[in-house]
């Protein structure tokens, strides 16, 4: 008899690297203290106690065992809405808004709007892993704009002119950028929307890390305020992250209402609404917990300095770009893989990194380091750990 | 300019049917008592209390902050294993057992993971309109297998075989199924199996209203002791229905390890993993309210002896299908699209319910009733609405 097939899409597919990379910390044997984990982004504080409060009202609450709104609960449509206007100056309503379940799958949404199989949307790289893995699977092809330290890993309107092909439908982008921590300045950002105006695509832009940028920034970039960015533009965005509630999957689109509608058609298909206790209760946070999330950005600027310090210490490592929670550091063992470096970091030295070559072709000189899961006096232990490391 | 274009596989998408059923029933204006909401399937009794206890309960703790596993938490997979062990008598362990955000996001994992855009999955017409959906934003081609009230809507294998073209994945059934009701017997289930082994592809069999069947109706099928299940059968299930918490999306895929790998890289990409806390909570509802599920089932019967008896006394409609949750229903309108019917029963009646049309072509002269919404009560009081009703 025949043996069913697999989709070779999904069989090609590397596992997710996140699960192999815990296990190399697992081999740790504690001899220099417990492990520092700075793989997955996880900030190393508890979400607030009135949240989790919230959370379990919501939860246990029949208001929301039956199905929801698919575009999400209204009261957090509004809410989100009100932090967007506030936050971009930007004048935008719940009907610009879709509740995700986090915010791979706002990403999986905003992708299938825009392309189908054997259409291109153009990453930089290097990239979050997790896009290239989710274009890859629905056949998408991808494209990429080369991003170096020189530049400061911030993508150059010539390189995206340069990426674009026949057949790309989008520029994805993601600022505060994952994995090399670079932010990008609103005026790129308006160039190179700009390049996707006259190109007649979409910029995708992943804002997941937006809340750590650092205190009095301001605005990200005026691209809700450009004319035309209903028809351009599609912004994604991570409540896991700043409220420290990654397990409760909460993300959101902003997008033209047209782009909304299209939206909840996949959505509908995914799973006809996300979870709906935890969007109550994100609803209630968005404002309430608006002074205790500013105090975060101040906390993770801390933790980036501790960083900047313990660098600075280590002559043959290089900081190459350090942001909003990420760092992208150049490791001193030229001809070894990444993985390798990463993986005799984790069981030896107890310290948990994401090798750059999961993050694309020519990254094998790079570790990601999720600094801002850690604390100062955490992070200044790296110090003397990576030292007297070597391969 | 060049406007940016969206996914043309979605723009040609219907809207999600349920939110325009849903409008129907807010035009009703109530003269003739409450609204009847036979429509989307949500039982019309509340969660046990001691489900939203625990809801809230692991909503509330920190343990359910933080990323969990792709694959569900173990807790739960291990109880799911161990109900699906009692109930078919099978072999399964908590490694084949992969959770999900409801079962749509179930039946989405399960035809990426076996078919790409271009392949084809074939369906029953009548189909559950979310399937035909999903494989449609997925560019994944659909055949149907035409199923008919003189054979109570269940396949026959000579209309699976007929269907079978080059290019075929898997065939896609829900039993018991949506939107007719009809149960497909183990021994049809059986000889299902035998094509699809016989013909290299894969079974995805939607077990969503599983919990319904009649009291007392053994296992459902015993494809799970065939030797070669695991090459073939892909089997989903909701939580959603059972424990009456659809708003909290939690469904689950039970497959073979190497299945389950597979789809573990999809739910990554998806969500990277379905929402935590709810799964702690039905990991305690699964043997703790077991027997408050099987009083249901109970109830579930008495609900379609009311609806049988309603029907009796109508003359000029007629119960094509009655099953553990819904039932197809032939309208006397001959003439008129089912949408047609729908609405207008909605909004002069008080009976919410689907048009045949969203499930499929030539279904037009049917409405399905999800007739487990009511109590018997609720029901009986169809005949005094629907007698009257001309249009």
């Amino acid at each position: 008899m025949p043996a069913a097939a697999l989709n070779p899409l999904i069989t090609r597919l590397s596992p997710p690297p996140i699960p192999a990379v815990q296990a190399w910390g697992r081999s740790y044997d504690g001899s220099l203290g417990p492990l520092i984990d700075l793989s997955q982004a996880v900030p190393g504080y508890p979400p607030h106690p009135a949240l989790l409060q919230w959370l379990g009202e919501a939860a246990a609450s029949l208001a929301y065992t039956n199905y929801g709104p698919i575009e999400g609960e209204m009261v957090l449509r509004e809410a989100y809405a009100a932090h967007v206007c506030e936050l971009y100056g930007a004048g935008i309503g719940a009907d610009n808004i879709h509740i995700t379940s986090g915010c791979n799958q706002a990403f999986i949404c905003a992708a299938m709007a825009v392309a189908a199989a054997g259409d291109t949307i153009l990453m930089t790289n290097p990239y979050y892993f997790n896009h290239e893995t989710s274009l890859a699977m629905l056949g998408i092809k991808t494209g990429l704009v080369a991003c170096n330290s020189a530049g400061g890993f911030i993508p150059t309107v010539e390189a995206i002119v340069e990426a674009l092909v026949p057949g790309v439908r989008a520029l994805a982008l993601v600022t505060p950028n994952n994995p090399t921590g670079a932010i990008y300045p609103p005026d790129r950002l308006k160039a190179v929307f700009d390049v996707c105006k006259r190109n007649g695509i979409w910029l995708i832009l992943d804002e997941t890390y937006r809340d750590f940028l650092p205190e009095h920034y301001g605005a990200p970039h005026g691209l809700l305020s450009d004319a035309q960015w209903q028809e351009h533009l599609i912004q994604l965005y991570s409540f896991s992250k700043s409220f420290c509630i990654p397990g409760h999957r909460l993300g959101a689109i902003t997008a033209s209402a047209r782009v909304v509608e299209e939206i909840a058609k996949i959505m509908d298909n995914l799973q006809i609404c996300a979870p709906r206790a935890a969007q109550g209760a994100v609803a209630q946070a968005l404002p309430g917990l608006a002074e205790w999330r500013a105090g975060n950005r101040h906390e993770i600027e801390v933790r980036a300095q501790a960083l900047r310090d313990v660098m600075a210490g280590l002559n043959d490592w290089k900081l190459e770009a350090v942001g909003a929670y990420f760092a992208f550091v150049r490791h001193p063992f030229k001809a070894r893989p990444s993985t390798e470096v990463a993986e005799h970091l984790a069981k030896r030295a107890g310290i948990l990194s994401v090798p750059g070559q999961y993050f694309g072709e020519g990254q094998d000189q790079f570790l990601r380091f999720a600094f801002a899961n850690a604390n100062a006096a955490t992070i200044t232990q790296l110090h003397g750990r990576m030292l007297g490391f070597s391969i």
